[in-house]
């Protein structure tokens, strides 16, 4: 069985890539960051998804001494309520600061160190809500840079390759591919707040239910969320 | 003034190019990351260094859980008494996998989140004992994916640079330039061995040893070692 790295955040969107990869019969590990991030929700949900799956699961703790990011830093206000023409004016105050970059390395030494052939991602173009760590751009100059700078590369000849299954798909689509693939939507995290249950406000939130509403399903989250309240 | 961050392992080059970014005149943050390095000693070389400039300093700890290298896993023999053609030969054991692209993604998150305009790197192709993720190619490659993959290159047009004073010098000339830089020698550390003294014997204790010879000078180091066994 070829060997794979799968960043896992917890959101929709990397449950989703790592149920794809292991559909693909890929033998998966998966890699989850813990870097400071307010919603650390999204870590135990990581943890959880792993754990019923029983594949080897690394949660890494990195604590950034620096922010710059509402993610990071409780000043900063998270955007609410905007619809998706205001989400795509401009890159939003959630962007952590070369983050992508620091996940996808990290995946890559633990692909390198596995001798993986592949590192699963989810990066999403169409509802990235402005995020230019996510583009097929920035993911084609980021393989190239690791193939020059990694002894698989240079002395084994060896691309390690980003597969983004879901870098050109709706999050509609998502959702739907996802149902076929019964990933288990109501153990996923996709809100900004740290908070207990989701906020429904933040540009997260909005596109999660949107999905789900494009896809005609009730999120099981929130379904979850409603019974835990009443 | 302009800010810089500049990554510190405590050895000679990294130190050589903070002091050379400090006679540039930047306003210079210092960054050591703690990667479970088993020559863990060149991280107190690093933080008395950075002390003793008065300087903004993290040591970031990250644990690595995956192995793949003889600096990380006491069952890799660590290469011995090599001479220069040996050493030139392939990548060494002492490789560890993406571990610069780690380093520069964090100093370069830093570098964003602080609104820094350059990294300064210690690399060095000359001396580079066979390490593919320290060459100007690997450089170029990388400085073009974080323009692309950044805010600050999205939105802003700015392109974060990586100086690399070191990258062409012999470890002769590095020494020559430190000491003119009054560069403590007899604080940092090169060997690979997670032993008290320098063995003497690895990679990295040979090319320090022959620069500080091609110099024509004693290494304050081994002289403070001496005078402690002696």
């Amino acid at each position: 069985m070829r060997k794979a790295i799968c960043l896992l955040s917890g959101g929709i969107d990397s449950t989703t890539t790592l149920y794809v990869a292991l559909h693909d019969r890929y033998d998966v590990h998966a890699l989850t960051i813990d870097y400071g991030q307010l919603h650390a929700k999204e870590v135990s949900c990581a943890r959880e998804i792993a754990k019923n799956l029983g594949i080897v699961h690394y949660v890494l703790p990195i604590s950034l001494p620096w922010k710059g990011s509402a993610l990071l830093d409780d000043q900063i206000p998270i955007p609410k309520g905007r619809d998706r023409s205001q989400m795509a004016e401009s890159i939003p105050s959630t962007y952590v600061p070369v983050r992508n970059t620091i996940f996808l390395s990290l995946a890559m030494s633990w692909a390198e160190a596995e001798g993986a052939d592949v590192v699963f991602f989810g990066a999403n173009v169409q509802d990235y809500s402005g995020y230019p760590d996510c583009r097929p751009e920035y993911l084609a100059a980021f393989t190239r840079m690791i193939w020059l700078g990694t002894k698989a590369g240079r002395e084994g000849g060896k691309l390690i390759s980003i597969e983004t299954p879901l870098v050109q798909l709706s999050k509609k689509a998502i959702i739907q591919l996802g149902q076929t693939l019964k990933v288990p939507f109501e153990k996923t995290w996709s809100c900004y707040q740290g908070l207990e249950m989701p906020c429904g406000e933040c540009d997260s939130c909005r596109i999660r239910a949107h999905g789900f509403q494009e896809a005609g399903m009730e999120d099981p989250l929130m379904q979850h969320a409603v019974a835990s309240v009443g």
